[in-house]
């Protein structure tokens, strides 16, 4: 009835997979009440053939969806400042979702997002699978990925920072006040984010002639949990840090917690640094001495990019990175001279 | 052509303004591009004869909209956490829009939510004005206030803490530790919850038989400035206390901060104790005793009030007051014995 490449309408998809229009409608539109068989059935129709609208769907409504793979600290609030921001100026409004913890969380969202039709989707953080993108991309709702974890597949615009820069910056403070033993806590190893941090913190050193040392280099989970762990260990050796790059804010804090614990002192006894410059470090005990990452601007950037696209422009570069920069506060002291 | 009392149809309210039924009909649906005047014109004459469909206006938008008044800190992450757990397991997406910090804000943001058309919208704090309350209840989308600053007008359904009895259950606490010299610093006056807070305080303190001391009674504005400020100033006392009420944890880390530059310590010097408790106070150093306000269950049982409205149904009573509860930590201690 139609050739292979030619994209179907609803009705002659319905008389492929033997069903009625009302179902395809449904599967098209990411309503519930369908059978997963013959979803199933139908998305590989459309997969294999490609859908054609009768007619073009109605107006998306005005609203950018933003999901988060998890809602805590100030990390989601300043991104939804950068994305209100630009989307009020569009008279959109902003969605929330929390992802957190799971597949079905996720499956059940995306089952909302096609039913609601919003002009757009920020994912922050968390990978959407394969299928999730084929999904969106196969009703023309944009995407644009938010400080990813992964490497985003099939070229899907994504805003993140300068992370390999800011670890360098770090590291290179922290040298340039003498210190030569200083100790890193990583985030997962799974995070490009902790990955290029590390790096920055290694070509930091080799560059100053300093060596890495195994035992100086801490595994954290990007929580203060893993920072107060990884400190304790760390402040525990014979030969122990006069330094540590805590690689997020949180792990920051939880180095304080192990350096008051421990009865030492910041900076006389350990110069502390984080990234990400959260409002709420600048209040620390002493204030935290980090590298911003500009969490709101790279929101507004993405925001900006998902709205190009929703007009059916192609923005200039498919991958934006926001510079990161050092905030110099007081956690941070010259190394005290060796004991003679 | 119609009774004073009987509501009017778009065609019969544009006979009577004398315009078209499309500048009505934009007018009913919040859109932007009509005159003031005429604006007026057609509001006054709904809000005197009504306003009846000509048919069952479409289903909402399947969106709870939420509208904060500043995005700052852990307070709208806790809300838009409890907002969403219960949005979800209704496939409704959150909606979340930043009110700060003028008028013209809220009536670009309410025209957006009038076209929009929601399932219902949680106002946090900040209050509408009466005129917004009107537009919303014209067009049948239900309201619900969110910790009131105010107390709410014309019955409209809000969902608030037991503030009286944290501040009471805060001094109380102070006082059962020996403290005598119990400072308080409030927030802004025109507040009810800080009000509420300031009178808990009064009370305990006179069912204690301790004057209260007009010089320890400090008044702030909710933010880290504020307390920080008030704290220094009572601290430089002759007659300093031994225990300051922080009534937010915001103040309260304001407060570690003015004990820190004046080279005391917490709690042997000074005992503190906020209201909130927000997950980062848990790490403040020491970890912060407070109050716990219960936000998330709180903007829980808002989002359920709001869906049973939603579905024309009446909640059971229009205010709900959830239980503020006390979390000893490490910044409190008893009172030293007074010199010999």
């Amino acid at each position: 009835m139609t050739a292979e490449s030619s994209p179907l309408t609803i009705a002659q998809l319905a008389e492929l997979a033997g069903v009625s229009t009302a179902t395809v409608s449904k599967v098209v539109n990411g309503r519930s009440e369908v059978s997963s068989e013959t979803r199933a059935a139908v998305e590989e129709l459309i997969r294999r053939h490609g859908y054609r609208r009768q007619r073009r769907r109605s107006t998306p409504t005005a609203l950018v969806e933003l999901a988060f793979h998890a809602l805590e600290g100030d990390y989601p609030v300043e991104i939804t400042k950068g994305v209100a921001r630009v989307a009020r100026e569009h008279e959109l409004t902003v969605g929330i979702s929390d992802l957190c913890c799971d597949r079905t969380a996720a499956d059940a969202w995306l089952e909302g997002v096609l039913r609601r039709r919003p002009s757009g989707v920020i994912a922050v953080f968390s990978g959407l699978t394969e299928r999730q993108h084929e999904q969106l991309a196969r009703r023309e709702i944009p995407l644009v990925l938010l400080d990813p974890a992964d490497a985003p597949a099939r070229n899907i615009p994504s805003v993140g920072a300068g992370n390999w820069n800011g670890g360098l910056t770090a590291t290179r403070h922290l040298l340039e006040l003498g210190h030569r033993r200083i100790g890193i806590i990583t985030g997962p190893d799974s995070a490009l984010s902790s990955r290029a941090r590390l790096d920055g913190y290694r070509t930091a050193l080799d560059m100053a002639g300093v060596p890495v040392d195994p035992e100086l280099v801490g595994r954290g989970d990007f929580l203060i949990e893993g920072g107060l762990a990884e400190a304790h260990r760390m402040l525990r050796l014979p030969d122990r840090p006069t330094a540590i790059f805590a690689t997020n804010d949180g792990q920051a804090i939880g180095v304080y917690h192990a350096v008051h614990q421990l009865g030492l002192r910041i900076p006389d006894d350990l110069s502390v640094i984080g990234f990400d410059d959260m409002p709420s470090v600048r209040w620390a005990i002493p204030p935290l001495t980090t590298i911003r990452q500009p969490l709101a601007e790279m929101a507004a950037a993405a925001t900006s990019m998902l709205l190009k696209l929703a007009n059916g422009e192609q923005p200039p570069q498919s991958r934006v990175e926001l510079a990161t920069e050092l905030v110099v506060r007081e956690s941070t002291a010259p190394a005290a001279p060796p004991p003679a």
